[in-house]
């Protein structure tokens, strides 16, 4: 059985959540707090060296890192990935996206912004940056959603779960998504799926031992 | 055949080339100037909404944009592909780690530094930031080559490919390699294995188009 390093709290994490609970995958789970240095332990860092979660230990003692590789691995074969190859590269080309162009804009602003206390001030020097980067990258995303119902393929991918983390909760990010009509209406597609789970869901069968 | 749409000064543009190069894929080479907002124009935006090179024809009107993405449309069943399932994932894990750890700071200190004049002025607020995170990136590289030749599979891959890409221009990017011998030691390896072309080579016997 898989075990997932993982914090309830993490966009990041909970791609990995939701592609496990829509894939009915057996996990368990091991709530990591970033926020207690937990990711950042000698145990840990000798699992992850990069010392960041999530983390997928796929075999014993085996760990695949970074959430949308760890997406790949989970969704080769089933209907959460793209099956043509070029198909499979747009899927690539949106989750690399993801990781360059949202995520270090919505992903550093929810964590400094909706998670540390007074992370709002330590940041002075890079809020305007991530609201400008982040704005940007969501036009981007509009413009597509604009003539597709999702990102890749025509049907529900793990690029669509890669994007969906960190951009539905893009008001705790200081980003307002009034004028991303394309974006919420994908959003409200994507949470409509079926097994879909919120960002806070978590599995009642299974254990959260450390 | 391919059209590659790439800046010869671009370190994610000489991934694509550094592979086209070592699988001998003939290719359209079409060199885009983004100091001269040749990646924003109307014609390139239709290609790309992301305004970012490098980007690939894959099929007539198809284009795979991102630097990572497309190594791995490229090396699909080559010798640059990690086989097993687990490996393939611990590729993309690095490749995402550069995406999300490395290119970031280096890339965009490569950009600003070496590429535009009066960069350094402008970017004053942030290079601290990239030095430090650059230099964190470095230590999880340093640390993995420690004890293996190659980042996946004990041998030359496409995570190599997206990794050598700033690394090898680090000292263009105000970071020093001297505390990092294996990274270095590596850097020897990479530019050593048959095929290897450098940044600035050119294919002569393409034409270079617009």
């Amino acid at each position: 059985m898989y075990t997932l390093y993982s914090m309830q709290r993490s966009g990041n994490s909970y791609k990995v959540r939701l592609a496990l609970a829509k894939l009915g995958i057996p996990h368990r789970l091991v709530e990591i707090d970033i926020l207690q240095g937990e990711s950042r332990t000698p145990e840990f860092l000798a699992k992850n060296p990069n010392g960041q979660i999530p983390l997928l230990e796929v075999a014993p003692g085996r760990y695949v890192a970074e959430s949308n590789a760890i997406l790949w691995y989970l969704a080769g074969g089933t209907m959460l990935a793209p099956e043509g190859r070029i198909e499979r590269a747009e899927a690539l080309q949106w989750m690399f996206f993801e990781q360059h162009s949202l995520e270090p804009n919505l992903g550093a602003a929810f964590f400094w912004l909706a998670l540390i206390k007074g992370g709002r001030e330590l940041q002075q020097h890079v809020l305007e940056d991530w609201t400008e980067n982040g704005y940007r990258a969501l036009g981007v995303m509009e413009k597509h959603l604009t003539d597709h119902r999702y990102f890749v393929d025509r049907r529900y991918t793990i690029a669509d779960i890669a994007l969906y983390a960190y951009t539905h909760v893009a008001h705790e990010c200081d980003l307002d998504l009034s004028r991303f009509p394309a974006i919420r209406a994908w959003l409200a597609r994507v949470a409509a799926e079926p097994g879909h789970v919120p960002i806070d869901w978590q599995p009642e069968a299974l254990a959260v031992a450390k």
